[in-house]
């Protein structure tokens, strides 16, 4: 399976080199960014979540790229801009100064807005033998959850809880928009592509919430006691943010446990998939057993 | 002809006002910077060259107003990000403080973020008569205007000019991807939406260039001899910056001719066209009689 996991980590990566070409650009520093803080980092669950579902239900090969980048972009445009000193002010991710503390703080903005256009950019391009109408259903839903009822909004409660007391439900219902709903599309959008039906995109979509509610608990669970080095980031920096976590607030027993759940019931949700769904099988797995 | 554009004016006003319902929103705060920037306010150039051009090449009527509302979005959330601290650092815009002078940077950057969203959410959601080709022509080419050939490329090329010196070949390239690239946006899409045939549509692309330099000429004009209080904006600004401008390049005198000299371009590349192009010539003897 890690051999697999690699393989596809190198796609995206070689797809991403492409997509952000530098003698396309008219200005070298912006491009320069947007490659820094793209390339050669992290571990590409999004595109992970796109290529194990277009396995799982059979989508067309050449459409999985576009839409692997496009979800891959948006995230990391939302960490390029959550890292700026007016959102969460961090000096490292993924191991390297974040973008804002190499290329100043106008050219992240910049890089980060430029990558939103460039994943619509990229899902809307042809040529990967997708028709139209599921071409258009997928960048309306990509745009739906980088939204006002997705990952923006969710940042949006994230910054208006600073300071206040979030409860359990509150706590849920930021992580299910901030990063739950581009977990979501990073799964719906290839179940789309690949015309999965109704029930299967319905097992799939649980498959999707209760793997991205984990991944959060989890990163909650790190950021207490994980090892900086092999995060790339600094740990604490919820604490020292008075942010509510699910550590916070149900103990850190209970939320790995909760994690563990979460997960058993994404599992549950793929039942009637055999072989071909391994893969999501096994990031489910992942995701609670990460170290970083 | 001016009963006309006041109601383009709050016909758009209106459509805006529809798509950023508070209601729809899981956080008062994003929603309400978001409205705040967006609503009650500018000349809206932009969505009156859409009704402007629809009308010019009979655009389903209904096509318009996503159309409209979308690279509107776009405008605005350039407008917030240009103006924060870490770019232009300004504190007025149409007469009002800056976003990130109400809501804080945090909210100003994702009220930006959540527009570039809303833009394409917009222009992709269903229900106004198009077929999906078009409509999924429309949504590239604004991903392709806002992005690193576009938009987003042209500010990065102003903020790598600052303190340097630009030649008038320069200024015009960093014109035509800042400002250039979303007015063409403006008057293409709703030819596209039109299906208005390839001669046409090089025409109208020539008066879209035409009037984006003119409005770049005639805003640098503004900011050395205008009024502020009209403007709803200090003066001043670009030599303050050291920024390369029309005028510090070719003179004052010079910079007007210029302007002059476009817009009677753009008018004759309108001369095919019968009265259906009143608004679109109005529109191009507008942007260099304008006072703010």
């Amino acid at each position: 399976m890690n051999s697999q996991i690699e393989a596809y980590q190198k796609r995206i990566e070689a797809f991403l080199d492409r997509m952000l070409d530098s003698a396309e650009a008219p200005v070298p520093e912006l491009i320069a960014a947007m490659r820094y803080s793209t390339l050669g980092g992290g571990k590409r669950l999004r595109p992970l979540l796109v290529y194990a579902t277009g396995r799982a239900v059979a989508a067309p090969e050449a459409s999985l790229d576009p839409i692997a980048a496009a979800v891959e972009m948006i995230h990391v445009y939302s960490l390029i801009h959550d890292d700026l000193p007016a959102m969460d002010d961090d000096d490292l991710r993924r191991g390297k100064p974040t973008c804002h503390k190499v290329y100043g703080e106008a050219t992240a903005i910049l890089a980060g807005d430029a990558l939103q256009a460039l994943a619509f950019a990229t899902l809307l391009d042809a040529g990967d033998g997708l028709d139209t109408d599921t071409r258009l259903v997928l960048a309306r839903d990509l745009a739906h959850a980088s939204g006002i009822r997705g990952m923006a909004g969710g940042q949006a409660i994230d910054l208006a809880s600073e300071g206040r007391s979030l409860d359990i439900t509150d706590l849920e219902t930021m992580h299910r928009l901030k990063t739950g709903a581009l977990i979501r599309a990073s799964v719906l959008l290839p179940a789309q592509a690949g015309h999965a039906d109704a029930s299967t995109q319905a097992r799939l979509g649980i498959y999707a919430d209760c793997i991205g509610l984990a991944f959060q608990i989890r990163d909650d669970v790190l950021d207490v006691e994980g090892d900086p080095e092999l995060l790339g980031k600094a740990c604490g920096a919820d604490s020292l943010l008075e942010k509510a976590t699910f550590p916070s607030l149900l103990g850190l027993e209970t939320s790995r446990h909760r994690a563990t759940e979460l997960v058993d019931e994404a599992l549950a949700s793929l039942q009637p998939f055999g072989t071909e769904a391994d893969l999501l099988r096994f990031l489910a797995r992942y995701i609670v057993e990460r170290m970083h």
